[in-house]
């Protein structure tokens, strides 16, 4: 790992070099993972001038700190238990002759870069932007093998609910078992609240699993997220209760399933974000159930849950291979129900295969 | 439910207006909930200058906004998907004729009290600092008995598992498992990683679970938070598994539980913080074991885990009534394992009987 975390901070410092910022400051917790590992919360980055630094807050009792990956990056950890990693950066900084030091301003609050103003009032404090993030959408391999891990994770998990007996269950218990199973499958953890909508509640984004019980002829949707040494991938898919669905529960499938396979083959490098979107979208309008889609069809994973890239009708921008995005379509009908379909892919040349599909649960409706 | 929030916003207004701000922008999800019981991610409230108003980013999707208490407040919605409240909320405040408004500087990022800067840039912006967290500090009725009962379902999802068999299940399964009853009983969730420490592990302080097994002889540590409408308890023990426990456990375990005793009985009204902390402190000096007990002995809780006042040497300030802390000594011998007791209680003074402690699972060493 060390020449991996190296290689992307060697790729960050050049591109700080390009606009003349000979030193940056990383605060945002996502940020400090990606360039070296580190998961202590409170722990910066402070590239160059000099040399590469990771500072960490005191522990906050005499305890070892989280695992980092090897890496031979030099390490200073603050003695005073309320010093802030980021003031001691600026410090140390303007001490190594920097006269300017590029940080994070969509991240640090006014107070701490009034505080890092005036420990170092010499320094003069520019902006880095979204730079780490934007060197974050394409993957390297690393990162692409603790998705997939992830996705197997996030697959199994919800292959072995479906063997198991579902009527008169709560969604939260489902909910529950779901995150368990993960763990036991040497998931980090559960990356959102695992969403469990039966009946009138399935094909609701983000709906939060309640007490009522799962029914024969309801939807269930389920939609969860796995973390793998920090990578979240997620996976969301939709069953009918019972030996056979209604017409409308297939018909309205049918329409779902179409929309996220069209978003699906939209993925290609160079492919605008907002066509993704619109490859989704126009199937839905088509059927007349478009209004209920939502902001936008997908999103990048990797260190949050959601990463740029948004596929959105308003977003700029063109897919590059290497970019893992979801795609995840839905439509909730008031009263009823509905479906959602959601999958973690990775943008590929078609040359390569096209699209690399992550989560390989069946997109069959099927009736359990 | 209505009036709460609205005394609530009189007292932080009556606040404003002595140090000449007429308005005031509250960010902070937790200070936000605080005053109108808010709770969708970036919603954001103005105090004045002619009316409050909550402000809230447009829907991800079309789905209802999570339920808020009953309040007379004006809500506005954004409907552009990317705008952020704050920004809406400054320009009203400028459009209703407000020269200054007061903004959480400790909360708003450096870019986006550029945002509003420029969307408003005749108001001048100043800083309102904790005075929320301040407010939040002493607690009301309302407050108080949502602790109760989240200190109640901890208690009771902690008394379950002791009545399960232990010897041979693993740190992550024994945590799950408090998760899942924490849920059961009625908790919004766990509201941090539920702690469950064996053996070597025992007594660490924010230990996450791992895959090793209960064994006999070993100690095992419990630390769980449970939430009650937004309202966080928590509660930590430690019990021997076995038939008796050895010396050293017997020992070790008198200390902390003394330690634990002494912080709780230093608890009222006029006492500093540090007073609290040093009770605890000297008599893990007194025999010995205190370089492990870490920052401080115990911390605030509320809408937060984590809230003032700490419970530190370095703390400037006193205990007020109807202030609700907790008080978590512990000792953790690298390789062979420790002890926690984490309590929560709420400071009363000594004519209404003291500290009301609100985790009332027995201290005594439980050999299970």
């Amino acid at each position: 790992m060390s020449e991996v975390f190296a290689t992307r901070r060697t790729r960050l410092r050049e591109r700080c070099a390009a606009v003349g910022n000979a030193a940056a400051l990383v605060s945002r917790p996502a940020n400090v993972r990606y360039l070296c590992g580190e998961t202590r919360p409170g722990a910066v980055l402070l590239l160059g001038p000099t040399e590469d630094v990771l500072l960490r807050p005191a522990a906050r009792a005499a305890e070892p700190a989280p695992a980092r990956p090897e890496d031979d990056l030099p390490v200073r950890e603050l003695t005073e238990p309320h010093g802030d990693p980021a003031v001691a950066a600026a410090d140390l900084a303007a001490a190594a002759g920097a006269a300017r030091l590029a940080v994070e301003e969509h991240h640090l609050t006014v107070d701490r870069h009034r505080a890092l103003r005036s420990a170092a009032p010499r320094l003069d404090l520019a902006d880095l932007g979204c730079a780490v993030e934007q060197q974050r959408i394409v993957k390297d391999d690393d990162e692409i093998a603790a998705l997939r891990i992830a996705a197997e994770i996030a697959d199994q998990a919800l292959g072995e609910l479906l063997e198991s007996i579902l009527v008169g269950r709560t969604e939260r218990h489902l909910a529950l078992e779901l995150e368990r199973r993960l763990v036991d499958h040497g998931a980090d953890g559960p990356t959102f609240a695992t969403s469990v909508g039966t009946g009138p509640h399935s094909g609701r984004l983000g709906h939060l699993p309640t007490d009522r019980r799962v029914e024969e002829g309801d939807f269930l949707t389920v939609c969860l997220g796995a973390g793998y040494r920090g990578y979240r991938c997620e996976v969301g898919r939709t069953f009918v209760i019972g030996t056979s669905p209604a017409d409308w529960q297939i018909e309205l499938y049918d329409v779902v399933f179409a929309a996220q396979r069209a978003g699906r083959e939209a993925l290609a490098p160079g492919t605008a974000y907002r066509e993704v979107d619109r490859a989704s979208r126009q199937v839905l309008a088509a059927a007349g159930c478009d209004a209920t889609l939502g902001a936008r069809v997908g999103h990048g994973v990797g260190l949050e849950n959601d990463e740029d890239p948004r596929l959105a009708p308003e977003a700029m921008g063109k897919l590059d291979a290497r970019v893992p995005v979801t795609v995840e379509p839905g439509v909730h009908l008031p009263g009823r129900g509905g479906v959602r379909i959601d999958d973690t892919l990775v943008v590929r040349p078609e040359a390569d295969g096209g699209p690399e599909l992550l989560t390989i649960t069946t997109k069959e409706l099927l009736a359990l």
